[in-house]
């Protein structure tokens, strides 16, 4: 039971996790608790929301006690980072799986939105894109021992909620990044009535996915998900309050496009080529390495 | 994104539905939209919160569109009749299961709680008690032609948000029937420092029940579960108002017993004798009838 100050707004997300479809039956317990905050607030950062309280729904096949302690405190550190308070949730017997709902506010008017972006608009995005599923890919195809900054993009993504409030008055529209940029930048052109065209030689990529061929390096980073950057717009003349805010935040942010008038994403690549990436990149990992779901 | 207006609280409830533990496979897909909604429902009936908003997860095994059509329209009805408006969701693959989170506000000060039961305060249940523990376990021996009242009292049941709203300012505790009136009013009971005595005689039964033999009868109400009654605690003096409030809404509302000093929850058979009701009432059904987890 919360109250709300005079006017504030209501924001809410919800995300599951599923063993077998979003973690594997030997995932590291409070990387789980982690990341099922991780992406809800992902979700609230992309709206420039102060993330508040959450409710979790824990489905798991039996009450092994050192597993559920892992697993609170996994989302434990997470939440006191960020002051999130658990107020409810709701436990029962079955298949592991996890929802979370997470409850944010923010002053009236200030909210970022995907519907909102203009014609000309600069599209830049956080960190760096692909190692998610870089990371997701390798361990599929049955590599265990990743280095720890790829794992961790994975199993520990790091939410920009502070990235996301600070957004706010700069940028005109966001969306965070958990289908891909390709799917999720679709939405955002789409929602605001737009297209965008990006410049593939511009993504900013980890050094473990510099070390890949360029075409394996832009189909992760278009297609492969789970990276949970966000991706935003700003206007021309806010550039420069970008690399201040980058800066401060010590976060890279990289302009990779502009927003147009034409409906539907356009790739170019180094020669001003339209490159169409593959649907699943991890194709290029060979057969033997399944999908996301 | 919603906006609560000045001094409103926020109250919010969450559960899960999974099959093979909550429902069985086979269970009718309009009937689990109406209950995963009537159970959060409830939760803020106990409260007596108003119902607004709601953010749903769904977990199915294949995209098949008649069934989410039925299961969409079993929720809509609901929601609709309570005003309550899905703000947000998920969808994933991977064995059934559903969550809800259900957002809803009361102003300040009137909320029902746990927590507040007096001595000597008459405790009072809406409804009757046992039907759905009935049903089930009929269900589960083999029985699939239940009558329907029988059978709505576990796929559907009516959860009491008029009343929760309307004991605001006569009823001084109360809780849902979600466990079995035994652990439910024995939460309410110790978290007002107090314990309870009931008379079994007193009981509100349906036709249904009423022609099990009595032991079987006291055993479902007390421990059976799924009822989604509300259970609440009046001052002596306020009895009569329970009486009115219980014509206006067309719904029994019966005394079965008082709040005391003494902790835990006494039950008196007609005789005044205790009784100490079998923990697992569907014993009395013969083996091979399971629990309901």
């Amino acid at each position: 039971m919360v109250r709300l100050d005079a006017g504030e707004v209501l924001v809410a997300a919800t995300d599951t996790l599923n063993e077998g479809v979003h973690f594997s039956p030997g995932a590291a317990p409070d990387g789980l608790g982690h990341k099922l905050l991780a992406v809800n607030l992902s979700d609230l950062a992309a709206m420039g929301a102060v993330p508040r309280w959450a409710l979790m729904n824990l489905t798991l096949p039996e009450a092994d006690e050192g597993w559920i302690d892992a697993f609170a405190a996994g989302f434990a550190a997470l939440a006191g980072r960020y002051g999130v308070r658990l107020i409810g949730g709701d436990t029962c017997a079955g298949p592991r799986a996890f929802s979370l709902t997470l409850l944010g506010t923010h002053a009236p008017g200030s909210a970022l939105r995907r519907s909102t972006a203009r014609r000309g608009d600069r599209v830049f995005v956080s960190g760096t894109l692909g190692d998610a599923a870089l990371a997701l890919h390798r361990r599929l195809a049955g590599d265990e021992a990743l280095p720890p900054g790829l794992a961790a993009a994975l199993d520990r993504p790091e939410p920009r909620v502070d990235l996301g409030a600070a957004l706010c008055g700069i940028a005109t529209a966001c969306i965070d990044l958990s289908d891909g940029l390709l799917a999720d930048l679709g939405h955002l052109a789409r929602a605001s009535g737009l297209g965008a065209t990006l410049e593939l030689d511009r993504f900013p990529h980890s050094q473990h996915l510099a070390a890949e061929p360029p075409g394996l390096r832009w189909d992760l980073a278009l297609c492969g998900g789970e990276d949970y950057e966000l991706c935003f717009c700003v206007p021309p003349e806010r550039v420069d309050d970008v690399a201040e805010l980058g800066e401060r935040l010590g976060l890279g942010l990289t302009a990779i496009g502009v927003m147009t008038d034409n409906p539907g994403v356009r790739c170019l690549d180094p020669d001003g080529t339209e490159y169409l990436p593959a649907k699943r990149p991890w194709e290029h990992f060979g057969s033997g390495v399944g999908g996301n779901g």
